[in-house]
């Protein structure tokens, strides 16, 4: 890639810093970042956008907090003019896993395919401008490659090469079996980027190898290379494993404000400029600000967290929501008494039910078996008193109120 | 596989044991042996012929006796009526290597394949009955498969086991590089199995692996598991390598009746036994016979080595052309006299010329480099007299005879 730094204006170097400044923000890593600027250069010269990647996997559509910092990454791209690649891997989503032994990787439908990528779709909408991203199904070009594509492909990689990736080294010197198809899954993603010339590829961390395979088949292809910008994982709320879905430790882009907020304020201290920096639309002045004014005592940690809720709620539900769950919030947590808007749920069973049945009947609880234990951890109250006795027999009364952890509550008519 | 031995009859039991010890005789191993059996009762009790499926390289078409060793093998099969599945690997033929770091592998055209298919063809005649093989080209069922195809292939081997293959848990040890594709070679040579539905296949004990493939896969694709029959290897006429014809320890089957004979000669007598096995088209209790009475003395070793070497000649030029052969080499070498048909070469040069220029422009050498070697080694002969100069200027003579090694000869006319 010829140099294009060397040939911008002096304008157009203070625009190109004032971009990097922005993109190279709160990354884990830039591979390699001089590569960046010049991208960047080559744009503002030529004045075209940059192609900026995003692939997604088709079975997991469910958004959360995790997945927003690469979103939140790709809108500052858009923000500045670029265009956005959004490629929903649905080839691999309809060939599943044919070992079966994955269950993440089942065979999908096209009509699953078709029906995850509109959940994205409106999910991502809450971030991004949809109306100027690019679509993409990379089973468009990856279907009609025939064994002599294939091998050609192959040919680009070594076996060692492969064996790199942790988790495939890590199986071969414990002896669990890698499948030999698997070493097509970051092939198939690199061949992504050669088919759409994408200048730059985003990627969790836990992507490093799959993302630079990108780069490399390119560059076997004879394209120009694209840059990878890694973006830290986000931990959970319980401030140690990555956000997943799986784990339960998790925000969903989808849940309700007062969830979503009261999921914030369990966020442990520590871990709150991460969240600023990663997961809200504030401004890198802004972070900073923030920041500066939690070291140095200005701001208390209780006041941030909650504007940390409040804006996150903003970012997902608006303003007006965002207002309302932090006084949902206050009233039940901080004043100690019930919040004012109780779900009423009308009783048509038995008079007497075992305490245990009931969280289950009235949805408080998915399964007897969490019941139990919310029960034994203290955390189930009728009308406000602490339930002790697990096989407790209760007489349904009406407007009896139910409370399931710190923020779960159903009033009972009958 | 049901077993079919215990559905015989003592006849045709009978008849099993004789194929079965035919068969067997002279290979290396057989995985399985039990199988082996159960596939011939299969035939017998179903009366249908097994398919014996033998793949061969299009891009190295000149046969030699150690290519013969499988023929020979083959044709007991063709004898009692079984069908013999030749493939020619046209695809892998065609595609070449991609790395292009393979030599052997370099990209035929559809000429070349046809070519050296027709080569083959012609060759293998001399051993089997060719108007009742089956000849396939593997690009017939490889060419159309597409990503979902090979995924599914892939899917049905581990990393770890293509790693057992020597070479390439040698090359990975020591870091040399292994292409992904070339993991491919051995899936492709194993999916031939699955589409042809062979019963047995053969190859040199150096394909091992690769055949192997082919029923691990034909189990995968749920078919009956071919059985593998894997003959010795043939050390070339230095007694020591495999016969190769890089290496130049071979012997052709397309090569003229006296040179098969003299090379033939030249093979140590501890490799004879070997070569009757291997070679030749004697019944087992004929060679049996032959080692029996070279073992007790009765059979001379230089007249087991003539009679070896009229076989080889008999097989593939004729009763005749092996009587002339070994009346060729009794005259030139036993007696230490000339042969009668030396050829004559009407000389056309200058009047004088260096020896070494001499043996260049008369064809017995070809470089100067061979010549000059070859003189040192004490193998020219001018009139009969032993050349010791190399820089020896030779007065050109009518019938000047003009000797290289023991079995060359020119007459000059001037």
């Amino acid at each position: 890639m010829e140099n294009f730094i060397e040939k911008l204006s002096e304008a157009q170097k203070q625009e190109l810093e004032r971009q990097y400044a922005i993109y190279s923000n709160g990354v884990q890593e830039i591979v390699p970042a001089h590569e960046l600027k010049n991208k960047i250069a080559k744009s503002l010269f030529t004045n075209q956008p940059l192609k900026i990647k995003l692939g997604l996997d088709p079975s997991a559509p469910d958004v959360h907090l995790g997945h927003t910092v690469v979103l939140n990454k790709l809108k500052q791209f858009q923000e500045n003019g670029h265009t956005i690649q959004l490629i929903i891997g649905d080839f691999t989503g309809k060939i599943g896993d044919p070992t079966g032994k994955s269950v993440a990787r089942k065979q999908l439908t096209d009509e699953e395919v078709k029906h995850n990528a509109k959940t994205y779709f409106e999910q991502f909408g809450k971030i991004l401008d949809m109306e100027k991203v690019e679509l993409y199904y990379n089973s468009k070009w990856l279907s009609p490659l025939n064994l002599e594509d294939i091998i050609n492909l192959a040919a680009s990689i070594t076996v060692a090469r492969l064996l790199e990736r942790n988790d495939f080294s890590e199986r071969l010197a414990t002896g669990k079996p890698i499948s030999l198809h698997e070493f097509f899954y970051p092939l198939m993603q690199g061949y992504d980027s050669v088919m759409l010339e994408s200048d730059i590829e985003l990627g969790g961390n836990d992507q490093h190898f799959n993302v630079l395979m990108g780069r490399h088949l390119q560059e076997y292809f004879g394209k120009e290379k694209q840059v990878v910008v890694l973006l830290p994982l986000l931990e959970g709320l319980d401030g140690v494993e990555k956000m997943s879905k799986s784990k339960g430790n998790y925000i969903g882009v989808d849940e309700a404000p007062h969830e979503m907020y009261g999921k914030t304020m369990s966020i442990q201290d520590e871990m709150m400029g991460k969240y600023f920096d990663l997961v809200t639309d504030f401004s890198l002045a802004e972070k900073n600000e923030i920041k500066e004014k939690l070291e140095s005592g200005t701001l208390h940690p209780r006041d941030a967290k909650m504007l940390l809720g409040r804006t996150i709620v903003r970012m997902y539900h608006g303003e007006e929501a965002s207002i309302h769950a932090e006084e949902h919030f206050k009233t039940v947590f901080q004043k100690g008494i019930l919040p004012t808007d109780i779900p009423e749920v009308t009783w048509t069973g038995e008079e007497s039910v075992p305490v245990i049945d009931l969280l289950v009947q009235l949805d408080l609880q998915k399964s007897k078996g969490e019941a139990r234990k919310m029960i034994q951890n203290g955390g189930v109250k009728i009308n406000g008193e602490k339930v002790e006795d697990l096989h407790l027999l209760l007489a349904i009364e009406d407007k009896m109120i139910v409370q399931v952890g710190k923020r779960k509550f159903v009033r009972i008519k009958k």
